[in-house]
């Protein structure tokens, strides 16, 4: 993408409604544009990362089995007062009439629609398992919304909800979504500590939250520091294999980890005082185990083995690929601007151009730009009339892993400027071996 | 995709609800769901078609130099007063209170926020052109949602946003839609007439349709039959050739086309009576150039080369991918089901399991389904226990490209049957000739 022709409305000066660091950083780097309390454009920039974060999230789920819909994004109030959440929601549930007066809400979550679809579609326990997910706009009316995209009011969910015979097939969709998270998370560059946690409004028995570790993160927590070298597990983990999700859930759950909420301050000075570590952390996903809350009042029975009908064993999993956005940026930036992981980064290389109308650049660049694009490398080409110290610090605010920079004096001596977001020193090379160190 | 795994509610009866073919068989095929008047979720299988159209409009805008961004469904009242619009929607505007009762509404289209957006980003002529798009939810009230999703009140649609300094370029930003258009329906597989419109209630001066021809149409339109041979743009298109563009565009509208609403009898009879075509229509995409009809209120402005500030001109370009699934439906169908043109088809193959349970065809069948798949070809596997006629029968329906079986019968023989969804006769052809067919 030529820069020219892009739209990135940089902002020099950090705005003042900003109180964290990444919606500071994504207002500067033209990634997102508040339209209303709460409520976000997401700008060219921005837009390129949330989809990378979510298709990261969507192979991942579709590995473990999950299968993908799209549930719209305004329900019917009467689907809520078959389960008696309608009245019970609260002043975050967005109640909508329509103008035949029909009572509507913005969707918040969508335990109740899924179940209302499951139970028209599925009527034995041989089609079971089945776990069936969406990556949708919700709305959870904030009171005080803040933070940007961190806590946001219409912000995109991926939910998940398993569907099950019984507690112990319900147990194994669980650990798959599990598992699923944590390969998520790594994928995304981030360390996430599954920790044990309330099951809130939601309801059920069983439930944790996914926590990365970041300064700034809104809460604290509290957990075993072994977690940190802890691996992620293989591409190659059967997901058809009980036994085998069940001991990686064992494993990661074999150590202390808490929230604030759910803290046993004991247990955990029990731990040798090497191995605490208290921390700020973000909640980034949760999942939860709740059984038969949903089925049996909303009616969604399969038969079973034995001939009868027998309500569904469900639970839901939850991700939101904006808020992880933000919590990508609070995990990695430096005082220059964001620094992206290659897996989510809007492109892999920014192309200066430091002499534009220069033949001899011009055509280094456009030769670069090819080579890189035929590889199927995003790249984005500051073909700009902008300074050189602005163009510099352009590319450090968006957070681009690599740098690439074409200058007359340079390209006289033969090479160009490499250099790495994450670090390191810029080394001037001849441009087939930037282009070979870019490819890999 | 096993279709043990997968979740695909056939419906064997057509639901009496339904009033056109299209709705008839997306609601058997277990495409969608109603969730309310005019509300729809997408389940997995028409998922899969709404996504592959969606990527073909956005492939298209982004080689027109399209920029993609998101903008939110829920507006500010506020922004809508500023164009005027917000008293003038009337009913089929969802308006909506939050919790602090500030008036907000769910976006029915965006001109004034990309308009708020633009103005807030750019700055000088030079910055220009620009075009803006999204692929978002829409809401608009209608009083009486039906057909399905053909006209739904919770729809999806591409919108762009382009502008320019003048007409003159706001012209050549128009044509590359147009042509853009052009290119995407083709890709599409529907044949796609542009006929001059009205501008209804987004305004301006210039605007064209973009119309299918289906017996179900929804409304009559006439045109001049050599329409129908016309080529499409090729991908070479130099998008950056304002001359080049007009001049395909000068073809496109050289002969008489017009909507009922437009239609000139007189004109129309003038035709050659061999060169009349009056048929029913369905739109599927519609463009508008309304100059500062927007930028002057809203005070869109750019510093021109001459130093001052100039509102600037622009247009609108509208796609409805969810449309668009069911006006694909209604071009291509037969008394069995659904016929997908392959750009679209939720899968390119269907794999008829006859025995499951019997070693050699299970073994036959998970060879064919490796191979495939690891081409990149997507296969919905029939590894169900159904009987085979209810196997038959839900292939037909939902319409995949290639229908390939294997039974015990033919495998003995050393064959399988391949038979092409689109017509043509079952072949009795060997597994590697079969591959070889679908692979191409």
């Amino acid at each position: 993408m030529r820069l020219s022709r892009y739209f990135l409305p940089i902002l020099r000066e950090a705005p003042k409604e900003a109180e964290i660091v990444s919606h500071r950083l994504m207002l500067r780097a033209g990634m997102i544009r508040q339209e209303a309390a709460g409520i976000y454009a997401w700008l060219p920039l921005g837009l390129r990362v949330l989809n990378k974060i979510a298709d990261i999230v969507r192979e991942e789920q579709n590995r473990a089995g999950a299968v993908e819909l799209l549930m719209p994004t305004l329900q019917l109030a009467d689907l809520w007062r078959e389960s008696g959440r309608y009245d019970a929601y609260g002043e975050e549930m967005l109640r909508i009439k329509d103008r035949h007066e029909r009572e509507m809400l913005y969707g918040p979550t969508n335990e109740e629609m899924i179940t209302e679809i499951f139970r028209a579609g599925v009527r034995s326990y041989k089609d079971l398992p089945k776990n069936l997910y969406h990556i949708q706009w919700k709305f959870r009316d904030e009171r005080r919304p803040r933070f940007g995209v961190m806590r946001s009011r219409e912000f995109l969910m991926k939910d998940a909800y398993s569907f099950d015979l019984d507690a112990e097939g319900a147990r194994t969709s669980y650990n798959r979504m599990f598992v699923a998270y944590l390969r998520t998370f790594a994928r995304l560059g981030l360390k996430a500590i599954p920790m044990r946690a309330d099951t809130g409004p939601i309801g059920g028995d069983l439930s944790h939250e996914f926590i990365i570790l970041a300064k700034t993160g809104e809460s604290e927590v509290f957990c075993h520091k072994n977690f940190l070298d802890f691996d992620t597990p293989p591409a190659s983990v059967d997901f058809d294999d009980p036994a085998a999700l069940q001991a990686i859930v064992d494993r990661w759950t074999s150590l202390y980890a808490a929230t604030e909420d759910m803290h046993d301050a004991g247990a955990f000075e029990a731990l040798a005082a090497d191995d605490r570590l208290s921390a700020r952390g973000i909640e980034v996903g949760h999942i939860f185990y709740f059984g038969t809350k949903y089925s049996v009042p909303m009616k969604a029975f399969v038969t079973g083995p034995d001939g009868r009908d027998t309500p569904v064993h469900m639970g839901s999993y939850g991700i939101g690929p904006s808020r992880l956005a933000a919590a990508i940026i609070e995990a990695g930036h430096d005082d220059a601007g964001i620094i992206w992981p290659d897996a989510v980064a809007p492109f892999r290389v920014g192309l200066v151009n430091l002499k534009p109308g220069d033949a001899a650049v011009d055509a280094a660049c456009e030769d670069l730009y090819a080579k890189l694009t035929g590889q199927g490398i995003d790249v984005l080409y500051d073909d700009t009339d902008e300074r050189a110290g602005s163009k510099f610090a352009t590319m450090e605010l968006i957070g681009l892993p690599w740098r690439l920079v074409v200058g007359p004096k340079g390209l006289a001596a033969g090479t160009v400027e490499l250099k790495r977001r994450a670090g390191g020193a810029a080394e001037q090379l001849s441009p087939e071996s930037a282009l070979a160190a870019i490819i890999g």
